[in-house]
C-alpha cells in the first residue's frame, strides 16, 4: 500500500494505491466525521464483481447503505442519472456529512463527483476508481461533471474527493480495450512529463501488457504524483492545468461524434494525442521522431492512430464546443518536445481541418 | 451610489447600491477580462419592465446577448429550467468566460447562478436583483441552487458574483406582499444583529412603508454589510454562517408545503421566525418581551404570523428533509436576545410539533 498526497491546503487528500482497499476505505470512513448514512453509486458491471464486497465493509464500519447502480458506459453521465442520485439521497435521508461513494470507472466516479458537489451544496466525496483510466486520470483533480448531448463535461464543477482508493487488483478484470484506454492517458502524461518517461514506458510495454502488478503500481502512483503537480499549482484550471488537456481537443470532438460509444475516451485521447503532435510538428517545431515513437507506443498498446465511421464535418463542428475556446478561438495544446507544452490559439482553421481529415479518413476501428 | 465590499479572498466583490445601474454594470463587463458573448436571464415579470434597458446598455458595451426568459415564481428553479440556460448557452456558442447576468429576483438569481456555477465547470456571475428580499439576500453569499421536489435549494453550490448592482429604482415597482417579503429578511436581520436595529426598525416603520429610498439605501447597504461580516468568516457555512438560518426552518417547511406558491419566501421566514423565538423562549432563555416586539414588527410590515391551508403532519415531515439536519437531528437556531444566537440539537420533537401545530392553526392567510 503506498499513498500519493494531493496538497490544496484545506482540500488535501490522499491517493491509497495498494490491494484489498475496501476495509481501508470503510475504517478511513468510520474514523472520519461523517453521518452514518451513505451513498453507494456504481455500474451495472462494477456491481456485480465488487460493489456486495465494498457493502459488507461499509455495514460492518457501522454505515446504513444507500445504493444506486446506473447502467454502465457514458450515456449515465447524464443530468437525469444525477436526478435519480439527488431521488435516492433524498429518499435515504442522506444530510450534508453524508459521503457519496463513487466505485467503478470515470462515469460513476464524474457522475456521483457532480451529484456531491451539487447535493445540499457539497457533501463529503469518496472515490474508489477500479479502471486504469480512472486511477490515473479521474483520481487527481477534483474535475466532476456530467454530459450535455452538444459536448463532453458541460456540466460539472470542481469538488476534491476526501479520499481516493485505487485498487490494483480491480485491474486485472478489465477488458483489453478498457485496459488500453487508460494507458492513453499514461502515454499523454509522458509526453508532457519527458525526462525520458517514454522511454521507460516502452522498455516496460511487455511487464505493461501482461499487467505486472509491480508496474502498474509505479505507473498509477507516477501518473497521480506528476498530475498532483499540475493541479496543486492550478486547481482552477486557468494556467498550465491546461496542458493536461493534449490530445483532448480532437479527442473530445471524436468522442462526441462517436455518440461515446464507437470510441472509448483513452481511444479517442490516443487518436487526438496523435493530432495534436501532427499540429505541434508544423507550429511547434516538435520533431517528427517524437510524433513517430509515441504512434509506435500507441499501436503498442492497442490503440487506433485513426478513427472511422466518424464525419470529418460534424466532427470540426463538434470541436467548437470545447471548453477551452474562449472567444471563438480553440485553443490547442502543442509540444514543443517531450516535458515541454505551450498553449497556442492561432492555428490556422484550414490546417485544423486538413489534420482532422487525415486522422478520421482510411481509419481502421 | 454606495458600495458594500464583500471580502473572501480572490472572490471578493462590491455589492453596488444606487440608481440607474444599468449602464454601470455593462461598462463594469465592458472593462473586466469577459468574453464578448454574455447570457441574460430574467423573469417574464421583470422581462417586461426592465430587460430592454439593460440589454441596450450591453449592446451599447459591445456584448452579444444569449438570452432566456423564465416563468416568475418559484417553479422556475428547477432542473428543467437550468437545463434550457444550458441550452441557450451552448447554441449561443458561450464559453468559460462569458458572464451570464441574472435579472430580477431570487429565483432567476439562484437558477442562474446554479448554471454559472455548473456550466464548463463555473462561468462568471452578474446579479442585478430587483427585489427588496434579492438586495437584503441573495447578493450576498453566494448561495445558488435549485429546488427539488422534496424540498427547497437541495440541489446547489457556492458560487460567488463577480458583482452585484441593487437598483433601488426597481424597489418602486414591487407588489406590497413582495416588499413585504423583503422585510421579513430585514427583521430577521436585526434580531441576529441586535445593538437597537429591532427599534430603529420599529422608529422607521412609516418611512419604510413609504418606500423612502434613504432608508432603503440604508436598509439594503446594513443588511449587505452584516451579512458580509458572518459569510466572510464562514463562507461555505459550517459554522456562524447557520445563524442567519434563524426562522428558515419551520419556514422552508411551510414554505414547501404551500407548494413555494401558498407563502412567499419573507411570509414563510415571518412565520418560522415567530416560530424560532417561541422556541428560544422556552430553550434559550429569550425574553418573551422580544417576541412580541419582533411579532408587532412583523405585523406592521403586514406579514403573517400564522399560516393556513398548511397540514401539520406534513410541514412537520418536510422539516427532515431540512440540509441543517445531520444524522437525523434538526439544528435550531435559537435567539438568547437580539444580537446572541446559539444552534441547538436538543429540541424535544414533541415541542417542535407542538409549536408548529400553534403555527400553522387557525391562521389566516
Amino acid at each position: 500500500m503506498r499513498a500519493v498526497k494531493i496538497k490544496l491546503g484545506k482540500r488535501s487528500y490522499d491517493v491509497v494505491i495498494g490491494h484489498d482497499l475496501f476495509t481501508a476505505a470503510a475504517s478511513f470512513l468510520q474514523k472520519g466525521d461523517y453521518s452514518k448514512k451513505a451513498l453507494l453509486v456504481t455500474d451495472s458491471t462494477v456491481n456485480r464483481l465488487y460493489a456486495d464486497k465494498l457493502a459488507d465493509a461499509l455495514r460492518e464500519a457501522g454505515f446504513a447503505l444507500a445504493k444506486i447502480v446506473v447502467p454502465s458506459g457514458e450515456e449515465a453521465k447524464s443530468l437525469a442519472w444525477a436526478e435519480k442520485i439527488y431521488d435516492t439521497a433524498i429518499e435515504g435521508k442522506l444530510d450534508r456529512q453524508s459521503p457519496f461513494i463513487a466505485l467503478g470507472g470515470g462515469v460513476p466516479g464524474d457522475l456521483t463527483g457532480f451529484a456531491a458537489a451539487t447535493y445540499m451544496r457539497g457533501v463529503p466525496f469518496i472515490q474508489i476508481p477500479t479502471t486504469l483510466l480512472a486511477q490515473v486520470d479521474a483520481s487527481v483533480g477534483g474535475k466532476v461533471a456530467v454530459n450535455h448531448p452538444a459536448g463532453k463535461n458541460m456540466i460539472g464543477a470542481f469538488h476534491q474527493p476526501d479520499a481516493v482508493f485505487a485498487d490494483l487488483a480491480s485491474l486485472q478484470s478489465l477488458s483489453p480495450r478498457d485496459y488500453a484506454s487508460g494507458l492513453a492517458e499514461i502515454v499523454k502524461t509522458a509526453c508532457l512529463e519527458g525526462g525520458g518517461r517514454l522511454d521507460f514506458l516502452a522498455e516496460q510495454a511487455g511487464r505493461i501488457e501482461e499487467r505486472d502488478e509491480e508496474v502498474l503500481s509505479s505507473l498509477v502512483a507516477g501518473a497521480c504524483a506528476y498530475k498532483a503537480k499540475i493541479v496543486e499549482d492550478d486547481e482552477r484550471e486557468t494556467g498550465v492545468r491546461m496542458f493536461l488537456n493534449l490530445g483532448h481537443t480532437y479527442g473530445h470532438a471524436i468522442e462526441t461524434e462517436g455518440g461515446f460509444s464507437l470510441y472509448t475516451h483513452g481511444e479517442a485521447v490516443s487518436i487526438g494525442l496523435r493530432g495534436a503532435l501532427l499540429l505541434s510538428g508544423e507550429f511547434a517545431s516538435l520533431a517528427p521522431q517524437v510524433t513517430t515513437k509515441v504512434s509506435a507506443l500507441l499501436e503498442k498498446f492497442h490503440l487506433p492512430l485513426k478513427a472511422s465511421g466518424i464525419d470529418p464535418e460534424r466532427a470540426y463542428q463538434a470541436l467548437w464546443h470545447d471548453k477551452k475556446a474562449v472567444d471563438e478561438k480553440l485553443r490547442w495544446v502543442l509540444l514543443k518536445k517531450p516535458g515541454d507544452a505551450l498553449i497556442s490559439k492561432d492555428i490556422p482553421l484550414l490546417k485544423v481541418r486538413e489534420v482532422l481529415a487525415g486522422l478520421v479518413e482510411n481509419g481502421k476501428h
